[in-house]
């Protein structure tokens, strides 16, 4: 019996699970449970490092840190350096695993994680959005959302198996598609000299896209938090806000669809990260799906693809635990 | 020794060679060309369908119709139907095969097709517009560029080989990210509900831009064709062309970097398509690296990618030889 560390650190939140793997029973079952029965979520704030973070963890659990760990992180990974974008952590994979003194440790993007847990979600943990009853077995599917950032990654069949693509499509330039949106770009292109869907698609975006309704309409921001701009807005308690939750819904819409056509994702656009469930009762209201679909001469391509949404926030945990243990030789 | 045709078939023309293949030779010689020794350009306006194209180049060639054939063409294939874009022609692949007799017939996108031949252009078949000094062997590689239309696929390494991605990126959203670019989007959405990255990356971008340019500055545009804005906008004949021609340029380096960004195309960007050799030499005057670079918080990853242009106009020529070569158990 192997005890295995999983993670999902975003930029706010680090998530913790703790896996029972065996690999002897692994190997007679065909189902493997990748499932995390301890759990444990840490503010990322109150550590200087994930080398301090990982051992807060492991004492909050009463365990000595495990052997094998799978991190995923919010941020791009590289030739062995993990950097997390939005909290100026970078490390090196093997530096901390030898700090920490592990056997094997991954570390991948949280996106990547997520994509890689798709395929072994089960059916109450995926809504579906929108179905277009057609499916594309050989394709790419494409998994994106927002949460603190906006992470995308996405997930080509490869003989048998999955190859993850981790990418940094949150950080492309954000496209308006309407008067409101051209105006609320303006407004941001003068604090600043790229905005990226990321700007808008996130929980900072919540309150971006507040700020600048509340300048383009000739109205006082208040000081409203992501939390504070979603819970008006969808409690219809604050008319900015709820233009801010339905702008946003409609923005998701068109990104759906435009990394859809980028990444030729006939196989499906699946969303992620923890702002879209809380939404998701918005979207009809919104013009998600009509933007989804506004793609003149491909308007056919994105409406043979289907839209799902993640709803177990503990999916990435998933994807960590499949990840270490099919990609960990020892523990196969 | 067996008679290829392949093909690369876009918005306006049809090239068309003929490659001379010999499996015995091709066995003993690791080394295999891929080039077609003839050649010819036919317009695809002049022919009502794809079926009486080939037969009128195959008259032209002097030859019987033979029995391996790949054509790249500019749109999307799926499900066994190949539809052009710009064409309105549509025909199921084994339905052409058939009707002309042919053994086997790939149908492959025409960007799938360059993408697949840039691991087989020689040096001098491409420039490097942009040197990171470093490389990702195991990232994907993103092929783009315009043409008739916005052409985009990715590369992605899978063991010991490529696997193509075709992609219709060139119809995600066009985001403008300056005063000027704003004016453009607004301009263009109150005639379309969809302004795409194709729709100013392309010929008819390129006349876009001009009346666009036109429009927003209070000036009569003149009714000039594509080659009229470049040719009129690289000699510095007119200054509505002269600005059409660079912004086109500017909006090139953002969408090559925004398309890195959301394939995570660390292993490099290529551009292809025929406009971008006529402008190369604009590049430097205008802010195509600027912008590619101008990714907020990204700005070092989409650095640490190089650009190279595709020069050789035929080498989506060679990647059908080369697909067709390598996808057809009887040649092999």
């Amino acid at each position: 019996m192997n005890l295995l560390l999983v993670a999902d650190i975003g930029g706010t939140n680090g998530r913790f699970g703790l896996v029972e793997f065996d690999a002897d029973k692994n190997r007679a079952n065909s189902k493997v449970n990748y499932t995390a029965e301890r759990q444990i979520t840490l503010k990322c704030a109150n550590y200087p490092d994930m080398a301090t973070m990982i051992k807060a963890c492991c004492s909050e659990f009463g365990i000595e840190i495990p052997a094998y760990a799978c991190l995923a992180i919010a941020g791009p990974i590289e030739n062995g350096q993990a950097s997390m974008t939005n909290l100026n952590w970078k490390f090196s994979i093997d530096g901390l695993r030898d700090q920490l003194g592990m056997k094997t440790l991954h570390v991948i993007n949280d996106f990547a994680s997520l994509a890689y847990a798709v395929p072994f979600l089960e059916d109450d943990e995926l809504i579906t959005l929108y179905d277009s009853h057609k499916s594309s077995a050989d394709a790419p599917i494409v998994v994106m959302g927002p949460g603190t950032g906006f992470g995308m990654a996405a997930l080509v069949p490869s003989q048998n198996n999955w190859r993850i693509i981790p990418t940094e499509g949150g950080h492309a330039s954000f496209a308006p598609t309407n008067e409101k949106e051209l105006d609320i770009k303006a407004f941001l292109l003068k604090e600043q000299n790229h905005v990226s869907v990321e700007n808008i698609l996130s929980g900072g975006g919540l309150v971006t896209l507040y700020r600048a309704l509340a300048h383009n309409e000739g109205v006082e921001a208040l000081p409203y938090t992501p939390a504070d701009v979603s819970t008006k807005g969808i409690a219809n308690q604050d008319p900015l806000c709820r233009e801010a939750v339905l702008t946003f819904c409609d923005v998701l819409g068109e990104v759906a669809g435009d990394k859809a056509l980028s990444l030729g994702a006939k196989g499906g656009v699946v969303i992620g990260g923890g702002i879209t469930p809380k939404l998701v009762d918005l979207l009809p209201e919104s013009h998600f799906l009509e933007r989804y679909k506004n793609k003149g001469p491909m308007t056919g391509y994105v409406s043979d693809i289907s839209i799902r949404l993640i709803v177990n926030d503990k999916a990435a945990l998933v994807g960590s635990a499949a990840w270490l243990i099919n990609n960990t030789e020892s523990l196969k």
